[in-house]
C-alpha cells in the first residue's frame, strides 16, 4: 500500500503516519530536509520526533527522493514540504520564474512518480500549506503553488489519501 | 445540479469542476475577475487552465455574476475569491468597514443566490482561505472573513458542496 | 455528549456548535478572550454573536477552562483559539521558548482533559490555522504550533469531532 498523508501543521500527520507502519520490524524513515538548523524550537521539534520512532528503524537524510524509494522494505518519508523548500534552496531556484520553477519540479516528480509506481509500502507525509489568505511574500506564493503541484501528483500515484485533522484521520 | 467546488490553491479544484460538466456540449465559462494583469506567473496561470477547456466552451469575462448566471445552459464561474476581489477593487470598499462592506456583499449576495434558485447547472469554484493565521494586513483579514460569508451564503444555494484536497474530492 | 468543533475563520462552526445545544434550555456560554477591544470589527463581530444566542444562556468571560468547565448543565465554549491568546497574553509567553509555553499549555491541557473526563454536555469550539504557509513572524508559528496541540489534545478528551467548512459539518 502507498499512502500520501497530509494536513496542517502539529494536526498529528507525522503520529499516524508511523501508526501506519507500526507493524513492520524494519523501516527506512527518510528525513529530506535540511539536518542541522540554528533555529532552537524546530530542532526540539526533530528531536521530539526521533525520540518517537522505534529504535529499529533507519534514518536517511537526502534530497534524492528518487534514491531514497530504491531502498529494499518500508519507507515512511517526513516530510514532501521540507523535501520541496531544500530543493529549491539547493538549486537556487526562489527566485526562478514560475514556468523554470514548475518545469524542474515536474521533471523531477516523473522519476519519483515512476519509482513509486515499482514498489509499495511507502508512506510520504505532507503539508496542506494552500488553505490561507494569499502570501505577502512572492517565496510563500510560489511554495504554495508548487506545494500544490507536488500533493496532487503524488496523490495521484498513492492508493489512499488521509487528511488528519486534530488527530483524526478522514480517508478522501 | 448545482454544485460549489472549494479547496485551497492548487489543490486540483478547477480540473474537478470542469470535470462535473465534461458531458455538457456547450458550458458558459465565467471569468470574473481581471482580465490583463501584469503578474507573469498569473498570465500563465490563466493561460494553462484556458488550454484546458474544450473548444466550444464559451468564456465570459464579467463582474456581474447575477448577469452571467442569467445566461441559457449550464454555467462554471472560476472564482468567488477573484470576483470578490474585483469587486472590492472595482467599488474601493478595501479601507470601507467592516459593516459597510458587509452589507454590501450580502446584498448582492441576496441577488445572486435568488438567481439561483431560479436556474440549475451551475458550478461555482471558490477558495477556501480562512485556515492559517490571522493575517498581518487589515485587507487579508477583511478579504477571509468576506469569502467565509460568499461561501457559506452560496453552500446554502447550492445542492452539493465538494471540498477538494490534493485531487480528491471529498462531498461535504 | 462532548463535541469539539473546528474549521476556518467565518466557516459558520459557531452557528454549528450553537445549534448542537439548541434544545437544552440553559447552557452557559463561555467566553474565555478579552472583554473589550479597541478594533471596531471585533466589537461588532462579538455583538452579532451574542444577539443570536438565546437569551436564556449564561454568558461567563473567563480564561479558567477548568473552572467554567465545573458549573452544572451544558457548556459551550467559543473559542479555544481565543482561550490561547488570552493566556499567552496574561502569563507574558509570547516570548518565552518553545518548549517552556509547550510545557506550561500542556499542563493546563492536563487539568482542562481532567476535568472534562468527569462530566458531560460540553462544546468547545476552536479554529484550524495551521493550513497556511509559514507566518512571517515568530508569534504567529508559536501560536499555530500551540493551537495544533490544543486541537489534538482536546480532540482525544471529546466523543466527536465536527469540521465545518462554507457551513458544512464533517464528522471525523
Amino acid at each position: 500500500m502507498k499512502v500520501l498523508v497530509t494536513g496542517g501543521v502539529r494536526s498529528g500527520k507525522s503520529r499516524h503516519a508511523e501508526s501506519l507502519l507500526a507493524d513492520a520490524p524494519i523501516v527506512t524513515y527518510v528525513a529530506p530536509g535540511p539536518t542541522a538548523d540554528s533555529d532552537p524550537d524546530w530542532v526540539a521539534r526533530i528531536a521530539a520526533h526521533r525520540a518517537r520512532r522505534p529504535a529499529s528503524w533507519t534514518t536517511l537524510e537526502t534530497r534524492d527522493l528518487t534514491a531514497a524509494l530504491g531502498v529494499a522494505g518500508p519507507v515512511l518519508v517526513d516530510c514532501l514540504g521540507t523535501w520541496l523548500a531544500a530543493l529549491l534552496d539547493a538549486r537556487d531556484l526562489w527566485d526562478a520564474s514560475a514556468k523554470t520553477v514548475t518545469a524542474t519540479v515536474d521533471a523531477l516528480l516523473d522519476e519519483v512518480v515512476g519509482t513509486l509506481a515499482l514498489r509499495d509500502d511507502v508512506v510520504l507525509v505532507t503539508n496542506e500549506v494552500g488553505l490561507g489568505v494569499v502570501p505577502t511574500h512572492r517565496s510563500g506564493r510560489l511554495f504554495r503553488d508548487l506545494l500544490g503541484l507536488v500533493n496532487q501528483r503524488l496523490a495521484t500515484a498513492c492508493d489512499e489519501v488521509h487528511l488528519v485533522v486534530a488527530g483524526r484521520v478522514l480517508r478522501l
